[in-house]
């Protein structure tokens, strides 16, 4: 059978470590996981209490092709409350997840070949999509001083068709403030370039508001999830705001590529949206735990970090300790029964010297992986 | 803001019939719809309770990409039950939908500028998924002498790289048999192109078993869905059965694309697998409706058909009528209130003289449906 070259992905690193991982639990050993990049909470009670509530009056078929309109205009109106945007919900998308807003954003902007610039480190699916898609992936080395957020002197000399960022970023967890995102949108305007913006973990944000690109352009594209912040990762149900006179072109597209998201998953969504004190219990949840990150990495040793404005990682550097995260994190796994991330999934050169840590499980789970950390690292130093 | 050239996606003409037959709703007319392509039921009752019962227990975050292992094992046994094929559970890969298929096929087996033949008339979206991955449909006009399905003779002058096609097909409902896919398959290896099955009206059948292509080859890519037969378009949930020597690429496409199928929806499906009882009454509507329309159509006029084996719709070749599938689709509506769909979405060329009408609905809509077809059709004779 033939084999397409873009179809030649490169694997997740980390699927090492948590095959490793699952091998050690199913041989009863207890493991931490800090490599997990979803909260391990359920759908709210609420969301899932609309849904059970659906099934019995509802046939749940295909909706429209953008969304079910309720839920659109909810997004919508989530604008209002969270950025004071006045946001048209004619332009909200609602996608099979970020996934799916990846997968339509970037058919809807670039053909074969057109270069899409992304941070280094960031978010390892990005580049894959862009290769499964036949387009190239430019990696921008970001740098410490600008907390691993992408500037545009970074970008000047470089040719591209779009610029992807994220803000809170994975796996750093820091931020574009206004004006540094503004100076992005500048350049991409100037240089003729799509901008796209990642907010996927917007909610979960610790000293300041995140900025959506929507406060600052409508040339844009603005890509989200009911993953993170409502806790619904395995729903498949994310949205994307366009530009007014793209939404034509991405209702066909996602007419085609997708038919619709998941029903059932919109209604809970939906659902979700109301569900604020149990959200904002999960928010208590992760304060905590990075409040104890804050405090344990230092003291195990992991010093070199950006304190995270958003989502729920640290991504430290560790190269007083290893040039190979990878055979670090086997390490770490082995002898301390914690399951971390290798740096090299979000950045195949720098990364051999980071790892990626979350804290997105329970608060217990955060406090014994530190304490392991420390155990293993007081032998390691 | 840029826009992409592969974006530039048709439009489904049915969708002004669809919009038109709202507008007549929301003035207060009763609208027969036999322009729909999905089940008017809701998932079985079985899945319906596993998920309320796996809500409860489980927060339903991402499975791994290639499908929740119970489902995946579940799926294979199916080849068993209905073809007595041996199927390793490791070749199964669990979907977004077939569309999602769609999407991951297409990556894992073609680079840009490739030609993938399509029987025309087809499924649309085929045409637009290929254009959006940058990838070339070769239409193959087929001849209602093949029962509108492709032969070797159509496709052996043609160059390609990739062959799908679709038994039961939609818009027709022809299936290919044993030999008739056989040949087709043959003749794909001679071209070192890839032979792609759409099997997702499988299950919906008449006369005789459909044949699927895991019978004849594992050199191949069967699509398959819960949204047909199991009566759960909207949960966005299908499979793709691959080559043993395909599954490592097509999980790492998986996780990148998609990361998962919808949890809710995989638990629903499997337990959607065991409801025989419900899925068999929805089947006796189908052959009632399908008798129905074998009787009705012609009486109305409509008698140039070929009785479909599968599925449930009917391709009607109208040439006697009009020369405008698309005007005269919107005629039926605005004088018999009937929602049907124009030729022209399924066969760009030769879909101006014929029309889908579906019965994938009640008993009672299909011969009310036909009732104001023979009125109709009586004042234009």
């Amino acid at each position: 059978m033939r084999n397409s070259r873009r179809g030649a992905v490169d694997p997740f690193i980390v699927m090492d470590v948590m095959e490793a991982a699952r091998q050690a639990e199913a041989d009863g050993r207890r493991i931490v996981h800090m490599e997990v990049g979803q909260p391990g909470t359920a759908a709210p009670k609420g969301a899932q209490a609309a849904l059970a509530e659906a099934m019995g009056d509802d046939a749940l078929g295909y909706t429209v092709a953008l969304g079910l309109p309720a839920l659109r205009a909810r997004i919508a109106q989530l604008y209002g409350d969270w950025y004071g945007v006045d946001l048209d919900p004619a332009r909200v998308v609602v996608t099979s997840g970020s996934s799916g807003a990846f997968l339509l954003a970037f058919t809807a902007l670039f053909d074969a070949g057109d270069r899409v610039a992304i941070g280094a480190p960031g978010y390892p699916s990005y580049r894959q999509i862009l290769k499964a898609l036949s387009l190239q992936p430019i990696d921008v080395p970001s740098v410490p001083e600008n907390r691993l957020q992408p500037v545009p002197d970074d970008l000047q000399a470089m040719g591209f068709e779009g610029l992807m960022v994220a803000s809170p970023a994975n796996p750093t967890g820091t931020m574009l403030d206004r004006s540094a995102m503004g100076a992005l949108i500048d350049l991409c305007r100037e240089k003729n370039a799509a901008f796209i913006s990642d907010e996927i973990y917007h909610g979960i944000e610790y000293e300041a508001k995140a900025v959506t690109a929507l406060e600052l352009t409508d040339d844009c594209y603005v890509i989200n999830s009911f993953s993170k912040y409502f806790s619904m990762t395995g729903w498949r149900v994310g949205w994307m705001v366009v530009p007014q006179d793209h939404v034509r072109k991405v209702e066909r597209l996602a007419q085609n590529m997708f038919i619709c998201a998941p029903h059932a998953s919109q209604v809970a969504a939906l659902a979700a949206m109301e569900c604020h004190e149990e959200l904002e219990a999960n928010m208590a949840v992760y304060r905590a735990n990075r409040q104890l990150m804050i405090e344990g990495l230092p003291k195990a040793g992991f010093d070199k970090f950006a304190p995270p404005d958003g989502a729920f990682y640290f991504y430290v550097d560790v190269s007083d300790y290893t040039d190979d995260s990878r055979a670090f994190a086997r390490w770490i796994l082995d002898e301390a029964g914690v399951a971390v991330t290798p740096g090299l999934d979000f950045d195949p050169v720098r990364g051999a010297t980071t790892l990626r840590f979350s804290y997105a499980r329970a608060t217990e789970d955060i406090a014994e992986g530190l304490a392991r950390l420390g155990t293993f690292m007081s032998k390691v130093r």
